[in-house]
């Protein structure tokens, strides 16, 4: 039986593969879609050019549905109190590390959508656009609906799955607290806001008349069940995918993700300034996972980046965002097209 | 079908009334029974001579099984520093109400388990006990293992639920942190270990070899059958029960949850001392949900009681602890009985 939202984009399985910027790129996205679940590529982190090549690969290698997501954040004005507050807080990993405080890693390029990456996807005309932290202004949002697109963007309340129907979206992804990487939360910065994915999903069915795709903590079959049962249109997993062969997870990433300790995540806005979800480390617990003494998004990694690579290159994952769900006992190192299967297994 | 738990304790449903220590008392646990669920007494604020007039009470109105809930913490010493700093927090409350600093509410009678409760339940030798926050001492557990009660415990954590399969509990509850009211956490007092109902749940049924109890924003009939489905023994439910006709939740209390300002809930140590989920009031808002600056469980309530007393006559809500999980959407103005059969109806 498919699901209303299957039918209107031509999905075999009503499984989405989360996007998730830094650990994935087109390889992963063309493996879901063409087993028959919806692959997304993460755009947060390309340029131009990088966008345009990754969906040159895409539009290559599949000819089936896939998805195309953005952050949608206001980039900050530069905010010297918090700058320096950052910069002073990190002042004791420089000096351990033998580093310059002055150092700079180039910030990671986490642009908003905007009018250059329009253009660029209008050459492809994807068939899903996905957004995270709110939506674009009204005529870019206009324009990707002109292109035939369908649009989806991530809710974490019954208030923002609201919004997002008022705004004409197709579909919602109802992001549960349980998800790895960043809230997409977009009408509030209170974290308490934040719900668990089954009591989410529930309440934001209740609230619009549109499909509610289940995401957050979604780590195996059985689970993917629980949330169709329960209504949801489809699930979007990222978790999961992590060790599959094709994502581009690092070896330090993956070696976390198979430690016991995974089980210990937290929300913390110490890697990129807002709050993303990882397995506890060194600066979570050392700083506190969250506080107000960080760059805005996303210009703490810049302050940060240069102990990041130092670290890493000493084998240690103190400063590394290990962005995971609160569930990731359902990580196997196969092919993400198995893994797509297999999630889909008890439907 | 009925599940392993089920036969255990004798259960025509796999419905467990959750235990909620302030808003029921033996009315509430003997309709749930009665209908055939798991009705709970919550012992944790009544005195000796409460416990044995509930369970009384109890004894003479059904004979279907129901379950005796203890608090198991250690009484705090007296932290000097940390009551001043609580009365500091709280003296410009004190001021705007017009009341004097050196006003106590009588502390809560939060006794955590011990010889005095084992006598008085040793007399009626009740089903099913359960415990929040651990277990009591080996001796104290062997004697009520003694008296035939099965043994619940909630686990926030499977560090903690393979703990309690160690200490030869007969089942778990795999408290979610949807679930509204105290957290049971006991090995750790960090709030980012507690994770999401849906994702605690699989990884404690994984984990140890007991039947699992899911506990945590279960609303409705739906989310009973998901979690049923997922393999739970039996659902823990308490919100959901808050506005049954035989709670006895206050008008204030019932008002807010009936609000749409219910939908967001916070964890706050501000009313006992220890991480509780209530709906989100002004004194969360204004010292912050959770911190330091608060006297040690059970004792917050003492300073905070006046203020409490004070703000709720003149119909305010302000100090008052208002407990819920994080979907209330399910509560209903009904006969506790006709709930049990509702949440039970797609099973």
């Amino acid at each position: 039986m498919q699901t209303e939202l299957q039918k209107m984009l031509g999905l075999e399985l009503p499984i989405i593969q989360a996007p998730m910027a830094g650990v994935q790129g087109s390889a992963l996205a063309i493996a879901v879609s063409n087993a028959g679940g919806l692959g997304s590529l993460p755009c947060a982190m390309l340029d131009i050019g990088q966008i345009r090549d990754e969906l040159g690969r895409i539009t290559e290698a599949t000819n089936k549905p896939y998805n195309v997501n953005f952050f949608c954040h206001q980039p900050p004005a530069v905010d010297a109190r918090r700058e320096a507050a950052w910069r002073n807080a990190l002042k004791p990993y420089y000096d351990e590390f033998g580093l310059d405080i002055r150092d700079e890693a180039p910030v990671e390029d986490r642009a908003p959508f905007g009018a250059e990456t329009l253009e660029v996807i209008q050459a492809f005309s994807p068939p899903v656009v996905s957004f995270h932290f709110g939506l674009p202004a009204d005529d870019l949002l206009q324009a990707v609906r002109a292109m035939g697109s369908k649009i989806l963007c991530s809710a974490t309340t019954v208030e923002e799955a609201k919004w997002l129907e008022a705004k004409g979206v197709d579909a919602i992804i109802a992001q549960g607290l349980e998800a790895g990487g960043h809230r997409g939360m977009f009408l509030s910065e209170d974290v308490t806001t934040q719900i668990g994915s089954f009591s989410l999903l529930p309440q934001v069915i209740d609230a619009v008349d549109l499909p509610v795709i289940a995401a957050g903590g979604i780590a195996d079959a059985d689970v993917v069940a629980a949330a169709i049962g329960l209504g949801a249109a489809a699930v979007q997993i990222g978790t999961t995918f992590l060790l599959c062969d094709e994502a581009t997870t690092s070896d330090l990433h993956r070696a976390a993700l198979k430690h016991p300790s995974a089980a210990h995540t937290a929300l913390s806005n110490r890697f990129s300034g807002r709050p993303a979800r990882g397995i506890v480390n060194r600066i979570m617990r050392e700083l506190g996972p969250l506080g107000d003494d960080v760059a805005p998004f996303p210009r703490a990694s810049i302050a940060l980046g240069p102990l990041r690579k130092a670290a890493e290159a000493r084998g240690l994952t103190d400063f590394t965002s290990l962005w995971s769900g609160q569930n990731a006992s359902g990580c196997r190192e196969i092919a993400a097209a198995e893994m797509t299967r297999r999630l889909a297994q008890k439907l």
